[in-house]
């Protein structure tokens, strides 16, 4: 039973890290995604530099909730520090993911928060996507990964944002990272920010203003699809 | 032979919302396109957030002209009151579209109207592509999906554009909708709107004035190929 | 003979048309391709507002040098008149493009020359990529097509340009018109031109200045490769 | 033994360039990859203007190491002196890689060195991107692709580059070379460096400065990757 649970939660997760090159979110090896299963107390995540094409459910690696491995026989992606800082100050996470994609990467190296620009990105964020401070010379000497987490973290409670109504970030100078419930969600939260921060550049060549919509208009928009009264989709019982 | 026209109607609905995906204009379950046959009173559309891939004709929802379900499985995508105030207001129209596609949406999110800014524009639009005000506040709040339809109405009679002669617009903040006679020519506005909007885009890129070409020159392209006097394409006899 | 000698110059223009959609240079009917055989004292041309898929060797449209047509089925490209008033010009040209092809087209409507930013540009031309003049009221109201076939002559006259070496032009407010000895050859101009549009747009953006590169530079280049001592390929003999 | 071995020297040039059309790095027969092996005395370079659709080994042309022909049927690449220039400098070259890869071209007609904006590019390159003087009259005039090779050499010279750490460089006017251990890390570097030039462009574009990042954050992510004490990735005896 448990064995059964562990082996969907590893399939789950590889499927998630082939999600992204599917989707053009990442080249060779970049990128990775990872997921907690809080009941089993296991985190799994991509390996380290190990190429999508023929990845393997043996070849997910399993750690605990403090990254200690767990049998396994190749080693985590490097950026795992900042996975588990996520999953450790927000518990109801399930899947972080981290990419280089094109446009999300672009606005992490204007290191500018990217305003809500119009309802696409209020569909999916409720206010901007924020971007973190460059990391300081002491952050990147010791625990580099786990102090990108630790910044994430810091800046979302900072800006007092709730994980799942900003489901990304722009780490400074580095790239974007996304999360959801699930490492599905949060693989769909990385598609979404790439097209988000795509509008957002065009929106800028076009003569658009850097500027957010108004309030009333987010709203509307993150409560009719994820509110209490939401009526986005279909009802729960349509069998979709 | 009613039910067979039924038939009909409800698999160009289908086939029209597939080739919003083919064409690269939507992004998993976003954008919608709907059909009017005002014979039968009947309104066609997508199901909301139901993903393209597998869409079956009964997966389709019927409406009356106001909006009310006719016996169908699934709700009708959330903005079909758009739709709706669009086909009130304007009896030519016989299929509408709405996406989020990228550089209209962009447009959109900019809030400025596209110009006429060469032949290939001239060629679908006799003038610029419009966009409405930003909505209000109480626009909002109250009936949001029939006041963006709204929007768009009062915005087509203040300019004084006839809807077949000025197939799209740009919902400020929002996104594009389009319409034609049917369906399939409503998705082909759509696809053309958006080649418009990247071509403004890169226009501007490359050093271009965001100015209308002479009047001349628009009405000669808009008119070769849709007025009285067309001499583009094939005669009707030709069996093309 | 001459009957075999026709079928395969019309498989050529068939051939060289539907190179346009596989290389991404036309959207739905858009675009068109001719060739003249003067020998033959033949022209022919893509048909009018026929899509491309499927299209067979007797859709494509004969017609005599002066575009009296020669037992065709179906209409010419509307655009016939100006590809005529090309091969009028110039002798030495056997195949001639127009499409609304994205980069160009954008180029077009900025209506701006293109100078010789690079190396790759200096490979194919031998100076900028010029301009027209917009075509004033008169030139638009009567003859349209032949007026737009006669200013780009007119352009390339005055700026003595030889065509073989300036194998495209930008129609002002329009798009892109190129050429070739052959139908092929016009419709390798059409490919190149577009990405020599698009390396300068990108140029522009990564903050270059809209200046050419030196003289000796474009003539090392170019005569590379087209100069009577060009060393670039293989000796005719290698059966290449 | 030594039959085989050249094979499969041969092979590995044939498939580095095959590459390249893969990654949508050139058109037509744009671009080439040379290989020296140093043992054997020999270097490998694509032909010249040979399409990549049914390249062979046997079309695959051989020199030594001052590039006089090796029994080939076919004229090598006229870019060869310009990857000779990089070997005779650099003994720890194996392979090098000559595009005009979209962004990179960009990058090198704007004639400026890109700066490490983020640490995407920090991953890869030791510093920026470097650029080449524009070449003189006298480079251009006699031994021109040598000359290109010459001023290759002196800039990273100049600028105390390692090439292994520094595996590209934009020719300015011209286009990006780029260079490894082997002809497969010199298409590997060429396939970094345009999506690095991209990434730069779109930084621009969202605002952000053309100003590098840190030197404690590049140094970071340079050698977590290349350093002595590299942690990215699998340890060399995990099968990978």
């Amino acid at each position: 039973m448990l064995r059964k649970k562990l082996k969907s939660f590893i399939e789950s997760v590889l499927e998630a890290n082939l999600r992204l090159p599917r989707e053009g979110l990442v080249f060779g090896t970049w990128g990775n995604v990872s997921a907690a299963d809080r009941s089993l107390g296991v985190v799994a995540i991509k390996p380290s530099g190990v190429p999508y094409a023929g990845m393997k459910p043996a070849d997910i690696v399993l750690t605990d909730m403090e990254g200690r491995p767990l049998e396994s026989r190749l080693n985590p992606s490097s950026d795992l520090p900042a996975h588990l800082a996520l999953y450790r100050a927000f518990p109801e996470l399930g899947g972080v993911v981290h990419t280089h994609s094109t446009f999300a990467a672009a606005a992490a190296q204007a290191c500018r928060a990217v305003p809500c620009l119009g309802t696409t990105h209020a569909d999916y964020f409720h206010g901007d996507i924020p971007v973190t401070a460059p990391l300081a010379r002491s952050e990147v000497s010791r625990d580099y990964e786990r102090q990108t987490g630790e910044a994430i973290v810091r800046t979302l409670r900072r800006l007092r944002r709730k994980p799942l109504e900003c489901p990304a970030i722009l780490v400074a100078q580095h790239g974007p990272f996304t999360w959801g419930k699930t490492a599905a969600a949060a693989v769909e939260s990385a598609v979404v920010l790439e097209q988000l921060c795509k509008l957002a550049a065009l929106t800028i060549l076009l003569g658009g203003r850097w500027k957010p919509i108004p309030e009333y208009l987010l709203d509307k928009h993150f409560l009719r699809k994820h509110g209490a009264n939401a009526y986005y989709g279909q009802r729960d019982d349509s069998g979709r």
